[in-house]
């Protein structure tokens, strides 16, 4: 009797126990198993495996991971389990080989599958067309709704399960979409052109952003999503299991993007290849502070008559800094999972204004009644509470609209979006504060 | 003939304009336009629309949209929309009513209706069992395969897409899965306990963290997951489009929380409950702020003497800062995306502590050579670089810890992580820094 408890594997994932007294080991979890083998051990591992169960391991595993596996093989193997894949898997792996490499292995398989994968290989991997997959079922728009299940019930044993049947024109032009339950559900006479009339299909085409189609998989709860050319010719399918990846991918490169490290970096990347892509930045930002020093520099004469300047001046920074980095977070998040128009947009800007002006004036007290304290001197709490006031809200407008601009610009709105945030509001917090200094205090 | 290219509507959607012909609007279109009426309007919109119209609309409506429509609606009207929707998307609507108009609405269902509801609303909002639904096909394990499909067929003008059947024993305890597609694919007289034999299956209990639930099943492609008691009784089932939704509100809460905004927030938050809750963490971080300052003020001496210090200053912190955050950024998203073990965090944090040393290493020499030409003192050159060096390994080492310290503690891995990481290299980065220069210089 299966226990169904959750319980913990040693890898801590919480499993279900049965799933490994079954004798059954699913496919992601024996590529998680290969991730913590050695390279040598992981060859040997799917070279002794069945080719299906190894194809299976291979679209799991961590990209940089399948490239290491792949070039160790014995060529004749690889190009076995490459066969084995779900086209757009095949394609995927491949698309991370040497070309070289890639070219010796397409020749390895027959003609049609290796036309087929080359054909995937010219789209761009960030497209809709990167993530489809080329095994769907096409219903051609005259026949009866019993010949239609009939023939998804023949494709079924050759394929993974077909969520819906797009119906077409002689052409293979799109005409609609019918669930496996509507024609479960349909009058057995029903011609399939009839049965969809009326009834919308949502399709995107092969040079859709990945992102978008993402966007709008999610947005329907669809299942999966017809993917077409200019025609409207059906081309593949993207399934959701394909949008969970992608909705993840791009999580972690807004997240990764907006602090400047690279968009698909992760704890597997090879260490040195992380310093080459972080050092880049690392110079931007070196570049952006050297501007807000330079801010500093101008008011060296008044911090060196008063020193106590210097030890408020990076709080004064500080807290817009962080301001900021709230109102940048709400509207990278929004830009990520909702499609909003200007007026939207910029209402959300004027949101974060508002929310920096009351905080603002909150922070300032308290901060103009702590320098005062601190220093005994009440014009420098009220240049301190001032100075936090006007960077705060300055924080505010800032992380509200760079991601709005880097969009508009055709950027990545998060990308080193907190490091130009950062110049902004040091900038401002060093000038308005030891200027308003150099002003009222001397 | 549809015209299949993705056309932009007004609200910035691509969308195939044969939606739009059809005459269908899609429950999510409907939702989004409703979003952007007034509250008059979305109310009596709602009234006029069919119920099952209104209750789809209302499922994909934003929480406060929904609940400010809810409160407004006639309470008869509002209790038949509610009677509509699936029971998790009921529940979920009420959860965020304040609770005495939500035992008005669940008084006015029917006693079985409230009582199911009244069920769900008891489990925790984040727990697995706050995503399930009711809705399923469960296969009694001495049933054909041919009873099993007429059972579903007979089921599904009911419910939404049955994807799965879980075989259960007398006592409704699970035994095992099959997919609609097994069935179809399975000799018409095998025993479904028979079918199900040998194969695993993964269930959640009722308990479980809502992004185990999701990690478990993106992990596996599933497109639902059964959701059992501690006996191994089904309760029910989430879905993959639950899952999305948890997986993008887990992605917000994620980079919301490293700054210190609320995890739950959006644009659609009104303006003055951001301001509420974004107060404790902003005063949390001008305390810390005042401890990296109070660091300063051991040294406001050393400053008096030599101002160009506090021109330098900041540019070491916010270096080092920038090189935490790359790092923090990199293990929330990995403990986000991947269930990793203590050894492979640890190698992580001395992954970035190696990144941290090499990029150090390259951007301390430049900025020795930047400050040395710039003060036309090479002792301050070497003292910034130096204190450069350091605080971007501890920037690093403090990245890649702080995650795994938060969830080590039982706390969220990313919440507030970016406050605590600048107080760590604001603080240390001024200590070396004008340590450094206080012994070196004078």
């Amino acid at each position: 009797m299966p226990d169904n408890g959750a319980e913990k594997t040693p890898s801590g994932a919480p499993l279900d126990e049965s799933s490994v007294k079954a004798g059954f080991v699913h496919p992601a979890d024996m590529a998680a198993q290969l991730e913590n083998l050695s390279l040598e051990k992981q060859v040997s591992a799917l070279h002794n495996m069945s080719k299906e169960d190894a194809a299976e391991a291979l679209a799991e595993l961590d990209g940089n991971v399948a490239v290491d596996v792949l070039e160790n093989l014995d060529v004749d193997v690889a190009a076995q389990i490459i066969a084995e894949m779900a086209p757009d898997d095949a394609a995927d792996v491949l698309d991370d080989l040497a070309e070289e490499h890639r070219d010796v292995l397409l020749e390895k398989l027959t003609r049609e599958n290796s036309e087929e994968l080359r054909n995937l290989l010219n789209f761009p991997p960030d497209s809709a067309a990167g993530y489809m997959n080329t095994e769907m079922i096409l219903l051609e728009k005259y026949l009866t709704v019993d010949e239609a299940i009939a023939h998804i019930r023949s494709e079924m044993e050759e394929m993974e399960n077909p969520y819906y049947g797009y119906v077409v024109d002689e052409k293979d032009v799109l005409q609609g979409v019918l669930s496996v339950r509507d024609l479960m559900l349909a009058r057995p006479g029903t011609i399939v052109g009839d049965a969809a009339a009326g009834r919308a299909v949502v399709s995107v085409r092969y040079d859709t952003d990945r992102r978008e189609a993402a966007s709008l998989l999610s947005h329907y709860n669809f299942l999966a999503l017809p993917v077409v050319d200019y025609e409207g010719h059906v081309l593949g399918v993207i399934t959701y299991d394909d949008i969970m990846d992608i909705i993840d991918e791009e999580n972690s490169a807004d997240m990764l993007g907006m602090v400047g490290a690279h968009p698909e970096e992760s704890v597997d990347t090879p260490w040195l290849e992380s310093v080459h892509k972080r050092l880049p930045w690392l110079m931007v930002n070196l570049f952006n502070s050297a501007i807000s020093a330079s801010v500093v520099y101008m008011f060296e004469g008044t911090i060196a008559q008063m020193a106590v300047l210097a030890v408020l001046m990076p709080m004064v920074a500080n807290q817009a800094g962080n301001t900021g980095q709230q109102a940048l977070a709400v509207m990278i998040r929004q830009l990520a999972t909702d499609r909003f128009d200007h007026k939207k947009a910029w209402l959300a800007v004027l949101r974060e204004a508002k929310i920096g002006i009351v905080t603002g004036v909150f922070m300032s007290f308290v901060t103009f009644l702590g320098a005062w304290k601190f220093t005994g001197n009440a014009t420098v709490g009220g240049v301190m509470g001032g100075a936090l006031l006007c960077d705060m809200v300055i924080g505010a407008v800032a992380g509200g609209s760079i991601p709005l601009i880097l969009r508009a610009l055709g950027r990545d709105p998060a990308h080193a979006s907190s490091i130009f945030l950062t110049t902004i509001t040091d900038g401002a917090g060093f000038f308005i504060f030891l200027g308003l200094a150099t002003l009222c205090i001397f």
